[in-house]
């Protein structure tokens, strides 16, 4: 076996993006109204006779529908939780049917501020709605009905993702049998929120945004994203392990004192901004930590989690990590603790590891563990 | 007695800043060489008939010398540290005599990019040397000369404040009896280095920055200026503190949707953010988070802090405080372990608080009540 087919082998293979296309008008939770949109997904495995093995994969803030396997041959990146979707990986698509979805808003192919907005026959920019959670996963259920799937065997996703699952199992009891909740929080607390708000400041300080009317000027807010995305990544790792990782570290021989990278750490935080600020969408990015601010499904039951999830059927899978500090196992306890309040199954696990929130995305054995042996005991009808 | 009396009572009154001029050249680490500087300082209290009972107050990121005291009776706002120094406070000006100082590089009437470089008639801008806790800690020791006093009863800070008195320990051990170290830490982590340098390349990546010479331009890049602030104050506070103070306080009574604050937490940071811009240099900015990241006086003991500290004759005060996650008590306790190691003497108390890093400059009654028991029993000769 050459070594492409080696690759391919370990994983889902060549995909091809599909796109799920809604012509009547959706009404967002702001109120704002677009008439129709389209959502680009991914699918991955087969759909069982009964229709009874459908896994929907949720994404994160710069994640997108291209979650497993390859878009040729010779491509060398596959999708983003390549690690965890695939024959014999947690997610195993020789059992499950799996649909991954770029989300309203998205800058990959879904309907965004990239989209040219029918009315004005200009694209959206910054005039796209505010999109929230609930009006992503209204969109997903109008994409379930499309694809013929009644009800999910399980809703999955990781820290934003982890947030759809949960209000999923809130808005569509009967239609998910199982959330899989992976270093996620019921609500962003003020620290999160004033991250957000940092980023969001960057990328609008940037002349270049122009007001989020970039496009039109052919210009790109490169440093508002890349500064956006450098404090991300902060928060995305641990203390921990970036000290492990680079320390103190120097880029050179020696120090130089000047203002070039002296540290390692510096050349790696410049180097993850430079690629992400030429590859993203900054209407989208603003769109997306937004989206984060907005979520708090309690809210509308005086603060009350427990009361939120009261009606909810849905079993589930939670999953924390020691060393995150963005959505800390603090924040997984109190959704997990919500649930018991309800007498509502859930498996609880903290994964003891360095990486921070990035953990998720990442093939860490015990967590791997845990992970496959959930999705393999789902009970699922028909035959793939 | 009025209300501007009452209010002056309680302080070491009126002040007025002192400038201290040293004109032969003066060489940085970096072997830069500038010819003279002056350092801009304040005095609170008397130096006693045998020079024993002075303090010197170092001040952290974007402090300065005005640490005490009021510029005149009507004036609002007392020095930054007015709730540690006075009569009856922690540094006690009725038995110590305070020296505090703007370091240099600063702003605030110390030598630094905004001063006029002798060689050139323009100002330094952007070609200030780069400055490192060792130069600083030289150029103190200038003052002290300059100032008659032979030895300090202590040297006293907070955060990078404590850098310098830990500084002072192992340069000039027969200078310093002893040291009380608040809130820092002996080197920044990868993380703190990281935050730091987010805020660089915000301040730079500002078109009003000029590339450092945006004073000839008569510009100020404030958008740069107050992301770096937004993004410091978040690592001031901790996440519980900012839950308790703004939690999801909204802005306005109900979600607007758009992007305006929605949270109160946003327009606090972009108040502290406007503030700040207005008020504080660029190029300082810049050279103090460089100060901080250059700091480790273990590196050239092959990263052994003990050997670093072997000589130091000393005795130290250290504190740290519960939640702060910027130099948490880990750090500190890194510090009281190499002190230990070396059988130095060395008290150090971890006071509980949720005000995070920020906790090093509030009257919390816990901290008080260790720093004045500590102070108040320091040995001092002649009378004042």
């Amino acid at each position: 076996m050459d070594k492409e087919n080696e690759v391919l082998e370990n994983s889902v293979g060549v995909v091809c993006p599909k796109v799920f296309k809604y012509s009547r008008s959706f009404e967002f939770v702001s109120g704002a109204v677009i008439e129709g949109f389209e959502l680009v997904y991914e699918t991955y495995g087969k759909l069982n006779s009964d229709r009874s093995n459908a896994v929907l994969v949720c994404h994160a803030l710069s994640g997108n529908h291209h979650a497993a396997g390859y878009y040729s041959p010779s491509d060398k990146k596959p999708g983003w939780w390549d690690s965890a979707i695939g024959p014999n990986k947690p997610i195993d698509t020789n059992n499950f049917f799996v649909v991954s979805v770029n989300n309203l808003g998205g800058c990959d192919g879904s309907t965004g501020p990239g989209s040219v907005d029918p009315k004005s026959n200009q694209c959206y920019g910054f005039t796209f709605p505010i999109v929230t959670v609930i009006d992503w996963v209204r969109s997903q259920a109008l994409l379930t009905l499309h694809l013929g799937v009644e009800q999910w065997c399980a809703v999955v996703g990781g820290s934003l993702g982890g947030m759809q699952a949960l209000q999923w199992a809130i808005d569509y009891p009967d239609k998910i049998r199982h959330a899989v909740v992976i270093a996620s929080a019921a609500k962003l607390s003020a620290q999160n929120i004033a991250f957000n708000e940092v980023a969001r400041q960057a990328i609008k300080a940037d002349l270049d945004f122009c007001d989020g009317a970039y496009r039109a000027q052919n210009k790109i807010p490169r440093h508002g994203l890349r500064l956006a995305r450098m404090l991300g990544h902060i928060t995305y790792l641990s203390d921990e392990g970036m000290g492990s990782k680079f320390g103190r570290d120097l880029y050179d021989d020696k120090l130089k004192y000047n203002f070039e990278s002296e540290f390692q750490i510096e050349s790696y935080l410049r180097y993850q901004g430079d690629k992400f600020a030429s590859s993203f969408d900054a209407n989208t990015y603003l769109l997306m930590t937004k989206a984060l601010d907005y979520f708090d499904p309690a809210a509308e039951f005086s603060g009350s989690l427990s009361h939120a999830l009261s009606h909810v059927s849905t079993k589930f899978l939670v999953i924390s990590f020691s060393s995150d500090w963005r959505f800390s196992p603090r924040r997984s306890k109190e959704i997990v603790n919500a649930l018991i309040h309800e007498k509502k199954q859930v498996t609880y696990v903290e994964i003891d590891t360095q990486h921070g929130h990035d953990s998720f995305l990442m093939s860490i054995p015990d967590y791997f563990k845990v992970f496959s042996a959930y999705m393999d005991q789902l009970e699922i009808g028909g035959r793939v």
